[in-house]
């Protein structure tokens, strides 16, 4: 079964959905495939995409199965749950996929998603990913070509790929500024749990208690720039994140049973004020320091693959 | 007692701690006060200071009863313990300063301070202070005369002034571009706590998380624009942030409860997924967008004075 896949400037891409991620995936690998069909199941979408052919989209599609017809790779570019419904399409209407189509996601989760990819019928082919990027704005119009330059893109084997198609989704990955990074789906989700769910979830949480309060004029009148940074995630797609919490509830709640830990020892360390204690709170601030720096430079200067554990 | 106090024009500043609020401060003032005499108790930046004439500090004094001697406002821009310590020291050489003279302090959190100021001799003058802006950077060299255009500034009644004084401490307040917000002490302490010190702890928390967990690499190599913005706060000053700790850890605790109730609420939200939880989570996401314009516009348009409750 070698040399089912094309290299990515000879295959036609299906993206399905047409939001931030996926709009902004049609931009990135402009001029880079030899065609670019994409679908939404909102017909403003649909319409908005066939009006703005410059963004990337050779051939919007009226229906699923139009869109999937001639693809040599399906990008699922939804939200998680949306992305399960999709799977469980595509294991119905398999058979008239070309053989050796590729169909990798995009989701914020991974677990029931990789799972769902295992249980498809071994004639089609599946990896999962995570890029690590995104903006507290969504949609169509929210698309930006630089959006994956730098970023992190997990890749999680589901057991449903040849070296090939590996390799095909790391050039993609390349393609559009990336830096491919394979790992289990079950940890990718415990990780992103800590590094993403739960910010998102804190900056919710943070939102919500000022405006639920009875002081809530005054707070808003008080909050300043630490507020705004710290609350930014808030303005995130609830669609996205509600799909988020719903597949990896039992990680984000073992995550903020990790912060609790780390907000009892910061403030005992803070009231203490004795040397080893400062010293740790010296560290802690020096690691966020640390890390923002290398990020930045991540971000600068976006080709510096790594492999992840 | 009338006309204590001369207008901002005609009155002679100290600024005791020239680091970024104090020396932001000095800059915002400049030509706009008819004499600032800066000091801080490390001798490193006192010499930057005098190296520095143009950040509008006209003398830079070598101890403090050298600072207070011609001052008709002091401005105690330091850590709130140290600003404590400067309050006691002010009580034994009160007698020194100019009669009329004004004390006006930074300070983050505000019961503790006002309480020292309420327990001054009769002859001193005083009133808290708490400008709701700063930067994760912080000593003189990150000055910034910008730093306060558009902020909120909290002032606070110690029952140690007059009229004139809380005309001038407004004058002040405007002049660097802030809109006076006069607060209870008290209750300022439990606002903060809410929208400044909750956030601050959680970020140091999100990071400390990440630090110590056994799979720290494959973290920091995920993190991304989401975990930069919300851990921002991490950045901040220690020794500011230590002392806001330690003398506001009641509310900060009180505060942090909140938050757990909100998080249990959101999570419940997300996971029954009917239509009331899913209006608010949308209104939640919603308050921060509504709030998230209006703090850009305050920031863009600094004049719009406002009254607290």
């Amino acid at each position: 079964m070698a040399n089912l896949t094309k290299p990515l400037d000879e295959s036609a891409f299906s993206i399905i959905g047409l939001g931030l991620m996926g709009a902004s995936l049609a931009m990135a690998l402009r001029d880079k495939v030899c065609a670019l069909c994409g679908f939404d199941s909102d017909p403003v979408t649909r319409a908005l995409a066939a009006a703005t052919p410059d963004q990337g989209i050779d051939r919007v599609a009226d229906t699923l199965p139009d869109a999937l017809l001639d693809a040599d790779v399906i990008v699922l570019a939804t939200p998680a749950r949306t992305i399960l419904s999709l799977l469980a399409e595509l294991h119905e209407i398999g058979a008239s996929l070309k053989p050796g189509a590729l169909i990798i996601d995009l989701g914020s989760t991974k677990s029931e998603i990789v799972a769902a990819m295992r249980s498809l019928p071994p004639h089609l082919y599946a990896i999962g990913g995570h890029p690590m990027c995104g903006k507290e704005t969504s949609g169509f119009s929210a698309a930006d070509p630089t959006l994956y330059a730098g970023c992190t893109f997990v890749l999680c084997d589901a057991g449903r790929s040849q070296p090939d198609h590996n390799t095909l989704a790391e050039s993609l990955v390349r393609a559009v500024g990336g830096n491919p990074y394979w790992l289990d789906a079950t940890l990718h989700d415990q990780y992103v749990a800590i590094i993403s769910h739960l910010p998102y979830l804190l900056s919710m949480g943070l939102v919500a208690q000022v405006a639920n309060d009875a002081s809530r004029d005054t707070l808003f009148a008080l909050a300043a720039t630490g507020f705004r940074d710290t609350t930014r995630l808030a303005g995130s797609d609830l669609a996205m994140m509600g799909d988020v919490m719903a597949t990896n509830t039992d990680a984000i709640w073992r995550a903020l049973a990790g912060l609790q830990e780390q907000l009892t020892a910061l403030l005992a360390a803070f009231v203490n004020d004795a040397p080893p204690d400062r010293a740790w709170l010296s560290a802690t601030r020096e690691e966020r320091r640390a890390w923002g720096e290398a990020f930045a430079k991540r971000k600068e200067n976006p080709q510096n693959p790594k492999q992840g554990s």
